[in-house]
């Protein structure tokens, strides 16, 4: 079965997402109100947070936000702040939530507000580079690295920095390079240090995914440029929030430069409604009356421990596919030994089977195969925080996999 | 006295900003509690819409927006439109907006929100160039030209495209170009066209002015690409919402991807909170039992021609400054014979005094010289859109000078 059927994918005509771009073209025509037949293409392709959108509904009315018609007009924030378009009260919950959690060190750093981590990623390019540079930076990740790096990088065609692939087989001493370290990575999960040794490169540290829901919490990171997204922490994705915490006071002024120059600024509304979502998560973890299943990172971490194991149990049973293992440890904030369990499953096609993504095609799956990610097309990526009937479906395709493969 | 007492600016040490950015540097810790000491600094080098404050308080709750903490997670809206970010009701508003003002032709065109129009300005230029050109295409604007434009077009050394400078002395010959085309004009308010002749030159309109509180409406602007922004039309600048209608429907889908590449779309929050305020607006006009000076553009051109005769008064008395003179025609949005009444004055200095912006330095005002708009020094650009107190205290500022440069 697998491999087949791909032509019968109804692909939205209208969009200018063509399917390998990283965002879907197809299945759906206003997310709000999906719909799940049983023919239909499940999208798993993406890494949408909609799974956290429950949990949120059980919050009622605590993280509402009113926003009046006179309130927040100007251009001008915080001119006392090295990122002057930022909210005091968003920086101020920024440092709680990472008191709390205890993922990284904030002190005597400068944190860099942006419209997601997308931005806060090209801003980090833009500072580390130089216009006076005679060839422009190389820019490398790890393979498996995130799908959307290379376009990220080199779709305005920049004179300041290039996309130079996988950093496994870079050549350090081919001039000066920028390493992105994302850790726990996308697509695989793993955990990360730099690959290029002995170099003089500069380090981006992508921690989008460094939150006890996914990964145990072993250390406070504390590098140079550490960026984070409310998408992938709290499932906000719609806010376009993101935010860099930098070591360097000169770093984070060009990246506020470049946020200035791409947009001058960053949504107010936004800003205030992150402010709030993250207010709420830090006092429910510094109120001890508050219920454990209320709090938002045991909530949405038990979860993520319950599609792992469902998934795990399919894929044990499956002749066709196989996962990834990952490392036990112990995790400060949780105060348990736990596995990472990230947000997409590495899905690896076995027995003969060479294209992973196209097999599940097959089984009106979507996913992003190995290619994009520069690793293999015996893997494939899917995303594990859709909502609940998605994955259940998503499952119960899975396992009929099994079914089909040993009837052959 | 002109020229004098520069030394004495409080410069923010802090700010990434240095004065000659585009974003204030001084006078400011935190702008919502804005003083006004005799002594400071008046900044009117940017065009924060504070203005208009004062009448959305008075509008009260009507366009306040309540988001529960479940809303908007996605990263998808609508995936059945080209720009698949954009809120519905956000396109629906900003067609109906332009049916009430009568500004702009929507029917059959395609509408791509952006965060500002400065992300839309990048994202026409990404969408009117190709990487397949030998050479970045060259983009130009008419002198005095928006005095971003340049480190907009170039700040990160695209091989795409690149800035080219004054339109009344591009060499058409020189190859493909683009020619941006900004009416009214900022900094002077001018009325434009395109300027290069013959050529085979593609446009990109900026019209963030052509509102009627700033300009008699006097067609229905229908080009291939017209930019408009939130910020200047009703003040909310802090929302960061600008959308682009477009032609052509390959152009706007490589516009979408342009934010797609750059930010992952727009802050949803902003798009549903600019939704509101333009339906209340539009509401109000439509229904005939609204008291006039309630409507927006009513009250806001009331203010405007307001300022503008209290400082054409005071400019008449000077022998320093003089102003341009703006032509007159009918408005067919409220049916009047008015004249252009820019967001900016552009001053200009004479009886020998060469550096507009240093002599109004002296007098303690912040403005922005010539110089930045490929003009000249003689010429600096203040806003026309500060609060009530910066505003009186600047003319009271600018009244003095006539004394002083009497007694010298």
């Amino acid at each position: 079965m697998c491999g087949t059927d791909i032509a019968s994918a109804p692909v939205n005509k209208n969009s200018s997402l063509p399917s390998s771009n990283g965002l879907p073209s197809v299945n759906a025509t206003r997310t709000s109100t999906p719909t799940l037949h049983p023919h239909s293409f499940i999208n798993l392709e993406q890494g949408d947070p909609t799974v956290f959108e429950s949990y949120w509904k059980k919050m009622g009315d605590k993280c509402t936000v009113v926003i009046k018609g006179s309130d927040l007009l100007s251009y001008m924030t915080d001119l006392s702040n090295v990122c002057w378009f930022m909210l005091p009260e968003l920086r101020d919950a920024i440092e709680r939530l990472h008191r709390v959690v205890g993922n990284a060190v904030t002190d005597g750093k400068y944190i860099v507000v942006g419209t997601g981590s997308t931005q806060l990623f090209q801003a980090a390019l833009f500072a580390l580079s130089s216009p006076d540079n005679a060839q422009p930076l190389s820019v490398v990740a790890a393979a498996p690295y995130y799908s959307e790096y290379p376009e990220e990088v080199d779709y305005l065609r920049s004179g300041l920095y290039k996309w130079a692939g996988d950093a496994h087989v870079f050549d350090k001493d081919g001039g000066a390079y920028i390493e992105v370290v994302t850790s726990p990575n996308n697509p695989d999960g793993s955990l990360r240090e730099p690959v290029v040794k002995g170099g003089k490169g500069k380090l981006i540290h992508d921690l989008a995914y460094y939150w006890p829901h996914y990964t145990p919490i072993n250390h406070m990171a504390d590098y140079n440029i550490m960026n984070f997204t409310l998408s992938k922490c709290t499932g906000h994705a719609g806010s376009r929030i993101g935010w860099a915490i930098v070591k360097d006071k000169e770093v984070a002024k060009k990246m506020t430069r470049f946020i200035q120059m791409s947009s001058i600024g960053v949504s107010r509304e936004s800003q205030r409604r992150a402010a709030k979502i993250m207010e709420v998560i830090c006092e429910s973890y510094e109120n001890v009356m508050h219920m454990r299943s209320d709090k938002f990172f045991d909530h949405s971490k038990a979860v993520m421990t319950e599609r792992w194991d469902k998934l795990k149990k399919v894929v044990e049973q499956s002749e066709v596919f196989s996962l990834e293992n990952y490392p036990k440890s112990c995790c400060y904030f949780t105060g348990e030994i736990t596995e990472t369990q990230p947000a997409f499953a590495w899905l690896k096609s076995k027995n003969g089977i060479d294209d992973c993504e196209s097999c599940l095609r097959g089984l009106k799956i979507l996913s992003r195969g190995g290619i994009r990610f520069g690793a293999d097309p015996k893997y494939a990526r899917l995303s594990m925080l859709s909502r609940e009937d998605q994955f259940n479906e998503f499952l119960r395709r899975l396992s009929n996999v099994r079914g089909i493969s040993n009837g052959h």
